[in-house]
């Protein structure tokens, strides 16, 4: 029962087809006159639309996935020039993280609206890209002060996309479980997220427009993210991040691909993990919940759709095997993590 | 599903046998060097012992049960006198409460280290009493930045105070779940806390020097109190809060006393409280689980024993009627609440 748990500071807001006037009251609370907005290009149109009533001091639209340090210094010397008060970003992880690298050294309170699963308007963690080499980091400066949650504008998110997004959302809450600084206040949260992300995901794919389906799944998103912030990374961001660096996969496939496996290595040995994830699934077990659930959303099921070669994901085995948490239930050494890549690259 | 939520910053440690040096490590993590300690006549010797290793500027123990002002200007001029970086509380509702009396106009950084199920640690509300007339705040600078819960601390407290004070803290989760600021993230906070507390607080009676029990009822307490402070106050405290400053009432024992009868009152109108109630018992029903709880533990159960006449009980009705929170699930008008405060008064 020893544990230190951390509470970050937040307000956050599920406010349906009220983004506009709860991006003002927000605004107005945190005391930004003059923000500068931050969307990609595509999400520029929605973003100056939300901040059409505030006074906006530049709509900054170079954004670019992975936040590479030469476009957050570009972000910075913009923030500069107009001598803004405050970050809005609108959008998805890369709208996010492009602010929070502004105010990392900056220190500007940032108001978020996102627009994917993605997650990190609930986290403290920074992210930014240098060679081809991302480095992250945590400080409190990146957490948004306030998070809105309009699900009017997720509707027109592709299901396809939903779903990847959705299953990232997931492994952030059940990897949660097992992470290095799990504790029973963030395995409740993260319980909550899978029980809502498993009612939600599959009722998104089914009634893309549905509005309740798409703020279940914001509020999966979220309490997942919560976790995931507080527990720090486990052994499935562990391996995802290993792959994703060493071979450029696409994030969310990635993450969608590689969980059912982490789930079977540990589940096992986690017994808390299993009984609160088939409770969270109606499951008999936890694998059979999260079977039954890609079953209904049919996601990547293997590296190999990936692009990936089976020698690629053996290989990758050694590098995850230098960062496994400590914490991990199940023991994983170099021919455990070479079998569960290899069942991953396989499908199997 | 629209909401707002604000999380509050505060760390929260379980350090079962480790007050100490958790109060150390959580002094230097908020840059404490000069503590004024707070405790009462009885607990100093306590507070003396924790914080032996720390360069302590004062220990202040003129400490009275709801801040009375001038308790709290004493306290607050010898913390200028002695300037003290931060306060340090050991303690039940009292310690704490002239801690944040002092933090109010300071601004001081409180570190709290609780002795009872009291739950003031966990919230960002504060009180002050003038004239026998207690008025209550809320303000971020009275919120604790860390809180040490250490069973061991509480192995010495009698199981009668035990058991009125853990019902207390489970009167808060209750009340939660109705309160004018209930969200789904506080109900999953207060449904974890009653869980909790219901499986404690009858291991903590059968063995009151039981360390994991005293631990899980001190989680129980922490997580009931966070919600509590999210959710804001329910119809169940307005009673409690009108008895209290009426009749001079014994605090703990009317949470205890009345509780039943909001839940009765209550659960029939709030059918998400009432299936996460069951659950958290696991009762047949809400009312089932707190008459097994009440059956074990044997609180007392009538406003009569605590001194009351009929009379008064009834005649409370109409200063409550005022206060009546708008989200209570039940219609609530004179007649109803008359019969609640007859039933509570007659324990039927």
């Amino acid at each position: 029962m020893d544990f230190l748990h951390e509470w970050l500071p937040q307000r956050v807001r599920f406010d349906t087809g009220r983004a506009t006037a709860a991006l003002a009251e927000e605004a107005a609370s945190a005391a930004i006159a003059r923000p500068m907005v931050i969307a990609t290009p595509r999400g520029a149109a929605l973003a100056r639309t939300l901040t059409a009533g505030l006074d906006v001091a530049v709509l900054h639209d170079d954004v670019r996935e992975h936040v590479p340090a030469d476009v957050a210094e570009r972000a910075r010397t913009v923030a500069g020039e107009h001598d803004v008060d405050g970050l809005i970003c609108v959008g998805g992880g890369s709208a996010t993280g492009l602010a929070k690298a502004v105010a990392l050294t900056t220190g500007l309170p940032i108001l978020a609206v996102p627009t994917t699963y993605a997650g990190s308007e609930a986290t403290d963690i920074w992210g930014l890209t240098t060679d081809g080499v991302k480095r992250t980091g945590v400080d409190p400066q990146v957490l948004p002060k306030a998070v809105i949650y309009d699900a009017a504008l997720t509707v027109g998110l592709p299901v396809g996309l939903s779903t990847s997004s959705g299953l990232n959302a997931l492994a952030h809450a059940v990897d949660a479980l097992w992470a290095p600084r799990a504790d029973p206040i963030n395995a409740v949260l993260a319980t909550e997220a899978v029980r809502s992300l498993a009612a939600a995901l599959p009722a998104v794919a089914a009634t893309p427009d549905s509005l309740p389906a798409r703020a279940d799944a914001f509020y999966g998103t979220y309490l997942a993210s919560t976790a995931f912030a507080s527990a720090g990374s486990g052994l499935h961001h562990k391996i995802c991040h290993v792959l994703g660096g060493r071979y450029d996969l696409p994030h969310a496939a990635t993450h969608a691909v590689v969980l059912p496996h982490v789930l079977a290595l540990n589940a096992p040995h986690a017994p808390d993990a299993e009984r609160r994830l088939a409770e969270a699934f109606g499951a008999p077990s936890a694998s059979a919940g999260l079977r039954a659930l890609y079953d209904e959303l049919d996601p990547p099921r293997t590296l190999r759709e990936l692009g990936l070669s089976e020698a690629q994901a053996v290989e990758a085995a050694a590098a995850v095997l230098s960062v496994v948490p400590e914490s991990n239930p199940a023991p994983a050494d170099l021919e455990v993590l070479e079998t569960l890549l290899r069942s991953a690259w396989a499908g199997s």
